[in-house]
């Protein structure tokens, strides 16, 4: 026993942060459960899958993986760029939008500093805020969209470094139209970065993304190649922004941290457009059908811009938890937004059809096990 | 133009570090030059490759790449506690030994704490250390090896809450027997953390990875999928340690940063403990062969426990640097200590037997033309 030594040394932020998860990944609860689920539907995956050209380049990625990668992402970086039409030196390529969230976190928020964020959006921002010892700012919701005039007044009035929107947005699905947004990256305070997280971009239609200078120093826009591309496993997003932003990730990323299969299946994805329309077409079916599913139960779905719907359950969040817990008894995996009035959703993705099937069979049952309590 | 906006405001730490690259990769050489390396051996790679089970598993998983991957790796966890021995409470998976080093460094080093290695000793340690605001003190190598004693000796005289030793080394290939490595884990000062990169350990004979008690809250080893599994590209690393310090990586971890097909590629190359022995086996073969390569040049290789021979150029840094450049006009790609008395030495990796043909034949010319030069 080794009971003698102290144990290491931590830093004081370090100790005082709690050992947590953002998320339970639905394998934790498959293991618990002893059983899997029959709908995977709560988080937010492309269940429509990847290009199959995406799946060829990293079957024929995997004979190689002796080699490292290429820390600068070149390729994936020049057709990122490309397929945006800004020049590579405004991609920066990172370990999925948490990882570069991460990085931006770090490089701009030290102990004590204010970091503004919506009541109920992205835990995983969160965990970073906390995790680099950042007060975070929140401001409510307003009509279950976030709300960039309240967001742009907390970070003027807290001198915030750091403010984080996403649209459209999770776990909502609601969004802004473009015109808002840059009407919201005009009134960031100076020495405020906007971050747009526009994980979902690809689901919204046309008007919703803006059409931004990539060189404005303002604003830094992250995207994934785990929604609309179908490639949540590989790990990969990326951040378009000004120069001297995206080169200062050079000095705090890690540099070989790209698998070298990801690399070959991201630059697939970006180069096959037909499979994102393809993926677009039934994602707004299985969008429909969710939203049918929830009225045919007398519900009411969000309007959303997303591969997903927040069905309002349309009691508290104690009520939406139980239909939440019922769901999963039966095997179907959905999640929910954490705080009021937000949880009075449950957060349903756009499955495959014979996982919607599955929800629709078992939705009502849910319902009525929830409301007796 | 936004010109009027300034720019993202940094931490001061931040804004003090150099936009680095701890490495330049061989594609950014294959670049610049134009042309392509008939001989990667620069990076430590296995030019043996993955094990067929790994690359089967990668390409299987490649289609369920649409998922997120475990955050928990549970799966890859209980295998690599299996076959180290130990209960899975003692093994942290994380994004190589590069993000592993980061994140311990985050977790006990704040701004201006000492942190010990040795002088010349793993570049991307020092990358991590300067980034989190620590000052780093080093001692050096004593006969082409990294000195405990003295990493010891400057742990304890500094206070440092971490101290780095690789065991073999790198850049030079040397070790220490299991003995040396367990009477220095006896000698770490009370609240100091050794760091034991292990990264080579299965190329060297039996015998110089020690037998240690995984609670024990003194030391971290580090392992990795980089080297003989031959799945560097996959960026997967873990550590073994005290279940205390190995939980709190829950703290500062990217909970979903391990891709599903790395997962994948992991879990059957820890299974396959026969391609080890064949990787090993050729291993020592190329090693000898890099040995023979060097004498009839009149030049010695430092002895090895990895993948790589040191081969001493037996002048100064220079010089050394010269012959690497006249190789690397040659087509192949090797590396070299960055610091005297290493860099007298060039670094050649053991690459398969059409590789180091190469080697054997411009190695010659690239000594005659460094001494030319």
């Amino acid at each position: 026993m080794p009971a003698p030594f102290t144990a290491a040394r931590f830093t004081d932020l370090v100790d005082s942060l709690p050992a947590t998860v953002p998320f339970v990944g639905p394998e934790t609860q498959e293991r618990a459960r002893g059983r899997t689920f029959r709908a995977r539907i709560g988080a937010n995956e492309n269940a429509f899958g990847p290009s199959p050209d995406a799946v060829a380049a990293m079957r024929a990625a995997a004979a190689e993986a002796w080699k490292y990668c290429d820390p600068e992402n070149h390729d994936l970086r020049h057709a990122i760029a490309a397929a945006h039409g800004v020049a590579p030196e405004h991609v920066f390529v990172g370990e999925g939008i948490d990882g570069i969230l991460g990085l931006v976190v770090r490089m701009l928020i030290g102990p004590g500093q204010p970091v503004v964020s919506s009541l109920g959006a992205y835990p995983t921002f969160n965990f970073h805020v906390a995790g680099f010892g950042g007060r975070l700012v929140t401001v409510p919701y307003r009509d279950d969209r976030e709300d960039p005039e309240a967001l742009i007044a907390a970070a003027r009035h807290e001198s915030a470094s750091l403010v984080y929107i996403a649209n459209p947005d999770n776990p909502m699905g609601t969004w802004w139209p473009a015109a808002d947004i840059v009407r919201m990256v005009d009134a960031v305070p100076d020495g405020t970065l906007l971050l747009l997280d526009e994980a979902y971009a690809e689901f919204a239609p046309d008007g919703v993304a803006p059409d931004l200078d990539p060189s404005d120093p303002r604003v830094l826009r992250l995207r994934t190649f785990s929604k609309v591309h179908g490639l949540a496993g590989i790990r990969v997003g990326y951040a378009i922004g000004a120069a001297p932003l995206i080169r200062s990730f050079d000095k705090v990323r890690n540099h070989f941290g790209i698998s070298r299969i990801s690399q070959a299946g991201a630059l697939a994805a970006i180069r096959d457009s037909d499979h994102v329309v393809r993926v677009r077409r039934e994602v707004v079916k299985a969008r429909t059908r969710i939203g049918a599913i929830a009225q045919a139960n007398g519900l009411v779905t969000l309007p959303s811009a997303t591969n997903f719907g927040a069905v309002d359950c349309g009691r508290d969040g104690a009520y939406a938890r139980r239909v939440l817990q019922a769901l999963v008894a039966r095997d179907v995996f959905v999640r929910m937004p954490g705080v009021a009035p937000l949880d009075r959703c449950i957060r349903i993705g756009c499955g495959r059809p014979e996982e919607l099937d599955i929800l629709a069979e078992e939705f009502a049952a849910a319902l009525a096990e929830a409301a007796a309590g």
